[in-house]
């Protein structure tokens, strides 16, 4: 949540903590590539403010919200340098990473979604605006180490991105309470990711008919 | 065509027209990528609004044109479901595909030129835009699937959209005449193109002397 | 330097034999991937300003330098072509090519952190700025040939442009002499690469624990 006045303190630090778990998944994503520290540190930013960057950018909402707020610049340099040190020598669970990037998904979301609402575009945008937040930072992350974009292919992953701001959207448009909105918003998607991750759901997959 | 107000009727349908065949190019992009629904959908949308995203951006006409008017999204969107369930059961002939592309490629030259022209910026920047309109969401459409963007490598294509851009705005410098310049210019862009494709010409392609 | 009239005219030249050698190692980025005329030309052009384009969108310095001023556009084409056939008959040597890629990496950070201190930004997000304007176009020039980036993993490469913009930042903050600052900052970050390629110095690298 880029403008800290108006959002409630506990979307605040969620915003954060979704930050710095994108952050870590960057600098895990690292692993086996024959990274060095500083393209450690990149990943760990594209993918911590990559869909929020393009959010602002298409939305004309610039300077994107990392110019003005320094925080997340150095939160995710902090976070980033931690990681590539920890990773060293510890083992990070790849359980507790999922759980804690399913809080981040729904997060990212609802700010994106809350974003474009204020911005007083079309439903369909709104959306769309909650999703991009969300997952094109994992994409760009992808892209940069060679592979297809996981985000692309995973079980339900953008689908529950979709839920969280789909509800948000309808709940705060019928009450106008952003808090609730948000907060149950937040735990529909993070519900349904964790449902899907637990049951190994996916959407159907893409197969073309062969021609003759 | 983004403003649609001033744009004559048939182009707004030809653009509508090339964004539904582009979306359509980037689901069939998908074929053994193993991607899931979610991820032939962003497929689409890339493809389909991303050369025009970006010249947006590039530009300062932000919020880009499908924040504003959220049809380019929703035709998208359908194009790219209806594709999805369709090319399972059904062949869609290569060659019609190609042509109607040709098309799009030749549409979305001067849709970009023309935005350009409107801004007032110099020659080659207009061609450039024109260019960029038609040809850079099939180069991010490539890289998400893991290829060299076939444009980089692709008989007469980006070439064709240049032509175009540079036939719409030789035009309409000289006679100031929208429609007619527009109508000239796409049809040379989509010949150009149909010729390469017939003929299979090709550019040069790059070979550096080996050192001794 | 975008704004010509306040920048010495060193500065200018530099800047623009910057972006004539980094648009040269987006043509020589094309050996061996089967690319024509136009993937030559366009891989040359994300180099040269793939940076500076990002910078400028992500800080609202809409339109970008390049769409108000065509010499960057017009510059990096005539590097591209004569490059293109040049390459053909004669052998670039390597080793001028890693010196003059240096100074345009040392010149580029200097050039995006001035950029944004004139947008009175947080110190952090100065020298991001200084960094993302010399590496991000070799970045997206290596994603599209397919190669995870060379910055990502190379020997010190953006650490020379960080501690470039660093120096500048901190020198024209102190002294406010803008000439003085940039030209030891160049000096810095020119000398930093120059002193990792001759001793072939590179960060630590990542690596992860295994899990058990």
């Amino acid at each position: 949540m880029e403008n800290r006045m108006s959002a409630p303190l506990w979307l605040t630090w969620l915003d954060l903590f979704g930050t710095v778990v994108f952050a870590i998944t960057g600098v895990l994503a690292a692993d086996g590539k024959h990274l060095d520290m500083f393209g450690v540190i990149v990943l760990a930013f594209v993918t911590a403010v990559g869909g929020g960057t393009i959010r602002d950018c298409v939305m004309g909402l610039t300077p994107v919200f990392w110019v003005t707020d320094a925080h997340y610049l150095v939160l995710t340099l902090v976070a980033a340098l931690v990681t590539f040190f920890f990773a060293r020598i510890a083992d990070i669970p790849r359980r507790m990473l999922m759980v804690a990037d399913a809080v981040g998904l729904a997060v990212f979301a609802v700010v994106g979604a809350q974003k474009a609402i204020s911005m007083d575009v079309a439903a369909p945008v709104v959306v769309f605006m909650g999703v991009m937040t969300a997952v094109v930072g994992g994409m760009i992350r992808d892209l940069l180490v060679g592979e297809i974009p996981l985000v692309l292919r995973r079980e339900i992953y953008a689908t529950a991105a979709m839920a969280g701001a789909l509800v948000h959207m309808s709940l705060y448009g019928l009450t106008g309470r952003f808090e609730l909105s948000a907060l149950v918003a937040i735990l529909v998607a993070f519900s349904l990711r964790m449902a899907a991750m637990v049951t190994n759901t996916s959407l159907p997959t893409f197969r073309r008919r062969r021609p003759r």
